[in-house]
């Protein structure tokens, strides 16, 4: 499910697109002086940060300006600095997941690997190069996720909370991809609450939490509005979280942009498969689940059964259940009405996409 | 060469020891929180940390003191981000050379490779488990130094420095990192200029140039002398680049803690190789160089050729020629006669070792 079929229109999305135009001109023409090459993979980072819909400036802006915020250009680079986390994390996510494709175009990794490959490496040589080069553009994206917040102006205490924010949203992330790895040592599918706290440190966080508590810290918000945006981030991320994973086995491929078997052919540990892997029916598709063999005919019968047992109803009950707990923080006297108002479809949304 | 043989005895290390613990502690802290597995991560990243010579905060401390500074606490954050800096890049760097061990121990990735291996994974799926939890700790790595910077306290327009000071230490290695990459897609050496070039950005900047730049600045120090530090880190950092690749072919083994033909083997791309491949003794060498099935007495045969072309006097003599330049640097009236004595030891040893 792409974020930005949630929809939060705030004003000063141009002055994030200037920001992040202005770091990638001024870094690009620093790499020149190093040599054509590094401002190749410099091109290359700036082309994975211009297709997203910027979910999370948007998060940042809405926050900012419904709870008093006016000077849009300093929240720009807020708003910025959460765009490059982002990045620094699918790109760094690609090249654990060796996916070398993303929305249909090669990511990082692809393109370098196709440069290796022109060159005339092996396929492992090429690999391993597109991997690197995936390695290193993270890095620059990461490094400058931190640069970006350093331009936003504001007092020292405020800047501490914002440093304290972005720090744990990186904390929170390397903590799910962590864990994400540690799971595929292992053949058991997790207990749910280890679903759920993987959907929040991997998605919650950086994607929902981060952005709206920045935002409003840069306004001057009041610490009882942080605290009810950082509940609502969390419950509204893991809602996300469910619902994508849903979708990712259940929704037509051409409004996802990707096979809706990869999930099931590369064992994705979900809610689905949370729920079936306690029922008498896995015992028919656990060694399906997972195996690189896996054909389209194998997906609709691992997809029959999580209907039959009532894998998927209960995934989006679920899935609705996170969403409503949601909107009932928004629901709290210290959340603005204008905020709840641009905040509640997001939520909305989510529901709406697996019903 | 292990750095830590260039002899630089500042006070303030403990302090920086201590802001490494604090912070480590801080962490595994925070990541118990999650669990026992992310707890685990941050244990090996710390481990990775512990062996180290403090090359780069012993140069913060030493530009910092014998610049008037006093707050050895405060510098001592600084030390230790550069120190975390420093981790985070060999850990990618590992992950890039697709390396398990360090300094005779399994780093990150082979920690997580043999944990992977034990579970039942396939060599490769383990092998790719190490890797992701390299690139995921050297992530955490990267982002601390920027947290760790946050800690130094200074005026607003020094905090800016340091911020800029770090950014171009981590800009210049991701490039330096990343032409090494490019550099393998072809099967031509480079000349000579750019694997000078290389060496300033993988060397020079972010253990050489930017702790000493960063101490003195800190402290307070004019902009000559800063000026004069960045110099002399330059130079000292491209001879000790050099001098660490001639000991790479042609040190004793037990002096440097690794094979000394490994650098061969891989066709690593020196000053010794780049001399080389402009004479006709290349062609009798060209093919073995880079071959994974080098043999010891193929290295031999190499090493022969290396010292019987000039190569390796060439190489020595283009390491002493930039000591020399260094120290020349140091000789400026900007350069406290402290700092200098402090200093002149550092290219001393570079030079003493490959002769």
């Amino acid at each position: 499910m792409d974020m930005d079929t949630l929809l939060v229109e705030p004003a000063g999305l141009e002055q994030v697109e200037d920001a992040l135009r202005r770091f990638f001109e001024e870094s690009k023409n620093r790499a020149a002086k190093i040599g054509p090459g590094y401002q190749a993979l410099w091109e290359t980072l700036e082309r994975c940060t211009a297709g997203g819909k910027r979910f999370r400036p948007r998060l940042v802006m809405s926050a900012y300006q419904m709870l008093g915020g006016r000077d849009l250009e300093n929240a720009a680079e807020l708003g910025a600095a959460f765009e490059l986390l982002h990045t620094a994390l699918i790109v760094h996510d690609d090249v654990i997941d060796r996916d070398f494709v993303r929305r249909g175009i090669p990511n990082v990794s692809g393109r370098y690997r196709s440069l290796a490959e022109a060159a005339g490496l092996s396929p492992d040589g090429a690999r391993h190069v597109g991997l690197s080069a995936g390695v290193i553009a993270g890095d620059l994206a990461l490094s400058n996720a931190y640069r970006l917040l350093e331009r936003v102006a504001a007092p020292p205490a405020t800047r501490r909370r914002l440093g304290d924010i972005l720090d744990e949203a990186v904390f929170a992330s390397a903590a799910g991809e962590f864990l994400d790895v540690e799971t595929s040592l292992s053949s058991d599918v997790p207990p749910l609450e280890d679903i759920v706290q993987m959907a929040r440190l991997k998605t919650s966080v950086y994607s929902f939490e981060g952005p709206l508590q920045a935002g409003a810290v840069l306004a001057g918000a009041g610490e009882d509005v942080v605290e009810r945006l950082g509940d609502f981030g969390r419950d509204a991320g893991i809602a996300y979280q469910i619902a994508d994973d849903l979708l990712g086995v259940f929704g037509s491929e051409t409004r996802t942009g990707k096979t809706n078997w990869g999930d099931l052919r590369e064992g994705k540990r979900t809610a689905l498969l949370s729920y079936v892997s306690g029922r008498p029916e896995w015992e028919s598709i656990s060694s399906l689940v997972g195996s690189p063999g896996m054909s389209a005919a194998d997906a609709d019968f691992v997809r029959r059964i999580l209907v039959d047992s009532g894998a998927k109803d209960y995934s989006a009950g679920l899935a609705a259940q996170y969403a409503s707990r949601a909107r009932t923080h928004l629901e709290s006297d210290a959340v603005p009405s204008a905020l709840r108002s641009a905040l509640q479809p997001v939520v909305t949304a989510v529901v709406d996409r697996v019903h």
